[in-house]
């Protein structure tokens, strides 16, 4: 069983983790690390419910802040394990976001009697269909847990405060035809080649961008996956693209897949996973309080993050934390070392002062 | 042991080898009966070559022919076993060409004294990879033993001759972009939005049509498969589209492969599989005569058969067996006994006259 280390530092601690693999669904060993290790701390109160540890103070402190990281990664691209080279860290979840989740765990460790009353979430399977998402259970099954009057989601913000997020919408677009033998190709009708429309309008297509309190916002639209094929001699009957929408907070849902309806009409679509955005929500005064802390301009966030979990409990939430999310997924993933300790000193400042 | 009797009626034996299950790999059985059923005709040398069977009349006579057909089939699929009804005998292999192997059988049994020497070939494996066809095997290793002035190969024709056989070429045409994560696509480049103007080619594509001796040939360019896609959140940094070339016989493979580096000039072309048409040759006199003697207007085939293995022997060779191909590999395969009666009976006539 890998075992982490609170009383390291927090390069350390975020190349330890980042070196217990974790996939998506496959978070079993670094949540036994991360429960085991929070377990030593007796300020804590401690919940696990699957593979999500939720550790708490009780200091009957007036507010009550939520600290929130998720423990999975997207899958290796030839970027595991950790590396350590002029001041930055390399390495399959450096970035999104074992960089906060150590911050995360240090606070713990380090800030046994904050100011605030704190609730550090440490959860599962962020990367892949909102379904299995671990804080998402959380909210529908156990939202008394999460309760709180601002949230933190130390996902990777460049080091400063990101506000609101994206929305998401996964649809599948598809196409059908009749199958035959390729060496007969005319009496059949090929799905693949009907596809061709589609992706014309995705390589074409211009992304809106919005402005919102003060922030613009960039959205996308993106094929994340294409099938189809029967046989090397057929004609295929079907084929398939799925395409990711990220949506301005300014849009519903609703307005989302209204919008991909409009620009796939002709075909047939339907929705595989959905989340809406958040709002900034700067003007709430806990977040605008943070913000404040901090010192930074806030940016927005256009990947879909928890924030819009927390939105809709009713908690104003952001992202702050470590690490150029623009790395996030990609095979060169990386994380400053400077942004570590500066996210980290940060916020143990402002939970003790 | 199954055991089949070459003095019953075409249709009886057709049925009795259909029941006999030979999925391509499991042919034991089926070859077992078919060795033991020819080795009690002693006008014929047999051969047994791993489960293909050579049989040959020595008659000295000037002209040899090889009739040959393949023993196996596709998989069943709730076709088995045979069915007869309404003048239509019905089951797996039936058409794809069992029928054929039971008229051979008959006339290696009945024709005792040919006017044209002849040389019966029962192979294993026509089904799958091209590395297991027995008839392969024996046109590599043992050569001589299909040695002859004109071949018959008893694949489904529709009771007609067919001559010739177009190429098949495999390609796998491959995007590359660089990953990122969907919600800052413009960090990345999407490989899946790179094959619009494949798929675009590929739709407006007007395949060629050649008139060769007299037939006319219709070439088909299809995508038969289409992946791409890391996960439903990343930028794809690569698609593939495996394409399906079927060319007229008047193109080598050399230049069916230009043909292709034309089409989908600016993408990466791999060939993954290949394999040479084979030209009609109704030129050559012993083709001719046979045409002249089964008095059918020839036609193209399509589909790659095993003609191409004679062509390379330089042994000119046609298609002429019971059966509509349309039916073969499908869940309602089928041949009427019409068919089995004319091709036995033409060919008998051919082979005493």
């Amino acid at each position: 069983m890998a075992t982490i280390d609170l009383t390291s530092d927090v390069v350390t601690l975020t190349a330890a983790l980042v070196d217990i693999a974790s996939e998506s669904l496959s978070e079993q060993e670094i949540a036994d690390a991360v429960e085991e290790a929070l377990g030593r701390l007796h300020h804590l109160e401690l919940v696990r419910d699957g593979h999500t540890i939720v550790a708490r103070t009780s200091l009957g402190r007036g507010e009550r802040v939520v600290i929130a990281g998720h423990l999975d990664t997207v899958p290796a691209n030839a970027n595991f394990p950790s590396r350590l080279e002029d001041g930055v860290l390399h390495g399959l979840g450096s970035c999104d976001m074992k960089g906060g989740v150590a911050v995360a765990l240090l606070l713990a460790a380090t800030v046994a009697d904050p100011v605030r009353d704190v609730t550090y979430v440490f959860y599962e399977a962020e990367e892949i269909a909102a379904e299995f998402n671990g804080l998402g259970r959380l909210a529908r099954e156990r939202p008394e847990l999460l309760d709180g009057d601002f949230a933190i989601l130390m996902e990777p913000s460049d080091a400063g405060v990101e506000a609101g997020c994206q929305g998401t919408m996964r649809v599948d677009v598809r196409t059908t035809g009749e199958r035959a033998h390729a060496a007969r190709s005319w009496a059949g009708s090929n799905a693949i080649h009907a596809l061709a429309p589609v992706l014309a309008r995705l390589d074409s297509y211009a992304p809106r961008q919005v402005e919102i309190d003060g922030l613009t916002y960039r959205e996308g639209l993106n094929a994340v996956g294409i099938r189809g094929g029967v046989a090397g001699n057929v004609v295929p009957d079907e084929a398939v693209v799925t395409v990711n929408y990220r949506f301005a907070p300014d849009r519903s849902e609703a307005e989302a897949h209204q919008h991909l309806q409009e620009v796939f009409e002709g075909f047939g679509l339907t929705i595989t996973d959905s989340a809406p955005g958040a709002l900034p929500g700067l003007s709430r005064p806990a977040a605008a309080e943070f913000v404040a802390a901090v010192g930074a301009e806030p940016r927005p966030k256009f990947g879909w993050t928890d924030v819009a979990q927390f939105t809709q409990l009713g908690i104003p939430a952001v992202n702050y934390g470590p690490g150029d999310p623009v790395y996030a997924h990609k095979a060169d993933e990386q994380v400053p070392v400077e942004h570590l300790h500066r996210v980290l000193s940060t916020l143990q400042k402002w939970l003790t002062t």
